[in-house]
């Protein structure tokens, strides 16, 4: 049995993410989504909270054969601990997935195996689009799975991301 | 649909949390098993990581028709936010189900539906118990489910809170 | 024109306190009372949150003649850098009022002048007896001013500390 | 009995902060005033700590009619938890005053009733002028009430923020 | 070339501890002394601040040939990034020593090696006897280097413990 | 005896840092010099972490006279209690070493001499320039001492610094 560990932000979860996962699922048995940032939300770059993400991924993969596990992982601010936080809160892996080259060499310093894709690159930019066209008012429900675009509206995700969109301080 | 949320530290998960799930399981579409104090582990109450705890819950889940999430919630000691806290992290819920008298006070100010049980003070000894069996060389197996006895071993936890039960400052 | 800094955690604000304001309002022209642990509530040593202890200290001296600041101090868990937290979060004072060893120990560090009084011990005291008998179901109500009893009554204050004092756990 | 919330950073307290209140006036019978990012001090767009700035509200303040309540709100650094913390540290309010989309955005998704003024913006441009003509050498004094001028003048508050405007990391 | 590290509160630094080092100084060129709790002082159990125990340590090995380094470690309150947190704050080490079972446990399961010795525990009595001694005013100063007691004596160390034994409340 | 109290982040320690010590062992018998945002790593700008550092600055101040002390200071992210953490953190000091403003404002707030040098100045430049050169492949090893660049080498400090300039974000 091999498990695999694919840490993201998911802000939110978009046909990127998912088509990782599917080519991932060719390797292992089972997958942990690492939700990372989990304890930001309510801002630009980070619009969803972590349990709201949850509902995101798991709805979307409702269908895939392979065992998923959606984890958060707040921030500790401390990157040298970072990879023993990842673990402590995930269930055990046997190799990690990310094209974001902090995470590679964090999880290299640590030993463990790190795997990376050319699709990696275009999954991030896709992240930033997806936003980008909810604050503009541009079609980002192409950009998503269709079970994302439901919770997005269920939450009422368009109006909030607009709303922080205007702010960048707490008070004055 | 509904969905519920039942909160504990599942240090481990064993018979009486089964049972519970098994109960809630009547009332609810899907469950949200929140796994309270996310951040401990290596202390005789909180011998278990976050990751192994979503393994144990996981696996003894895996035949019960219910829809399940395993949520970690690290502690922000703070009770005032701690709803909030919990709310953000979860998927949305409908009633929450804790025998426990400060959770119970702490949803009920927030106006959230709150439900107990009986069973929940059984619960509660039964963490104890298994914990001081482990210690002590005793029976903990028929108090947990098989798979919870499987992760168990497999990490090597018996030796680890037989050593943390000797310890009980950092370093001196 | 002197101001006077006089610390505590006011669970609650009880006739003890206000002996003490008054016996200081001969000293000073304006007194602050930094209320301590701000962060902490719904345990049974703290059950007040900042918030409600605010409205005790505000309503119970709103006759006198004093000038008064209530102020949240949260707890930083670093006792040499309390006196300088204290300091920031503070309208700057001439001379600090407490009777506990630890405070006064802090700010004789620190070269800032404090004033001990017999009566603190008799007010450490009473603390616990009005929790106790709120808990118990006592006369609680005569060892605080009116307009305490009624902000106590007003949120439920009661039933909070008689229901966390069931309790000491996070769920489970 | 009306109680409103108007929340900011009074970096400083300025003429514009001033007329709001007034305005506020109109519609509650008591305000409390949270000041922001009350642990942030030393900066250029926070020079002034929370103990000063709760000097500079209440002296300002001191002819209203209103009842004022000055307290400080610490970051908490998660948006999600924003609102609770808001409540545990202020006394109840029935009404928030803000114009800051984010803040809105939090208060409305927790069902608090929010108000804004077209005030408000001219505000946060103020703020900041303030700032810049404190560090150029400008006319600030004709921005502020007189009671602001004179508690930064007593704090040397403008060779402070003259001296972190040159800087913008500790050491190195 | 190898390098020792050697985890301890040194509360104070006593002639256990020197011995200790005086051993495993038979095993290593260089050792990292790892002075834990370091944001802690100021309470019976960690009266001292980290740049007294610095001082303490640095003081009383000056003599010593190894080449040993003091470096503070503060609490993370978390054992599962305890290991990785040790390691980014000393310098590279090859064996570690304790004989604390929680940091054996804690090295173990990071797969780094651990020596103990039955002087640990003598040690452990040892730092609570000479902190009882400072307290009743009992014979200290003989259970530690004199250099310590120089350090104890030029800071007031024992008003300072003598005061915060008679204190476990921060205010009230 | 006089201690003098240097504060830098020492990321690395590099030719200008050699330099100010030497001109301070003119004026101090011991020197302490504080790392600062000690608990940063794996960052363009703050590359290496604590125990890293130690390294370097004890290798490259072997063959000095003057008695040294390098002590890891954790950022609290708090300007108002900066200067008592860093008391609590270090040998007591009589002078601190600074060209930074900020620092010098804080120490001055704390009545604590702080002497300035226009070497400073050109040390900081000298820092990101170093970082630069080892991003960009160019030659940083001759503004360095001979152990840093032993130290750099050793634990693959190139290839950190140019992975983590690839990446701003954890995961995604």
């Amino acid at each position: 049995m091999t498990r695999g560990f694919y840490i993201g932000r998911f802000q939110p979860f978009h046909n990127g993410h998912r088509n990782m996962v599917e080519q991932i699922a060719n390797d292992v048995d089972e997958l942990v989504l690492g939700i990372g940032s989990a304890d930001d939300s309510h801002t630009v770059r980070n619009p969803f909270t972590a349990g709201e993400r949850i509902m995101m991924i798991t709805k979307s993969l409702v269908d895939t054969d392979l065992v998923t596990y959606a984890v958060p992982i707040e921030d500790l601010e401390r990157n040298s601990v970072w990879v023993s936080h990842v673990q402590s809160m995930s269930p055990d892996f046997d190799v990690a997935y990310s094209n974001n080259p902090l995470v590679i060499q964090l999880f290299r310093e640590a030993n463990i195996e790190i795997r990376q894709s050319p699709m990696f690159n275009r999954e991030v930019l896709e992240g930033t689009e997806v936003r980008q066209r909810m604050i503009h008012g541009g079609d980002w429900q192409s950009l998503v799975p269709d079970a994302v675009a439901e919770v997005v509206e269920e939450i009422g995700g368009i109006e909030r991301i607009q709303m922080v969109s205007d702010s960048d301080s707490n008070g004055e």
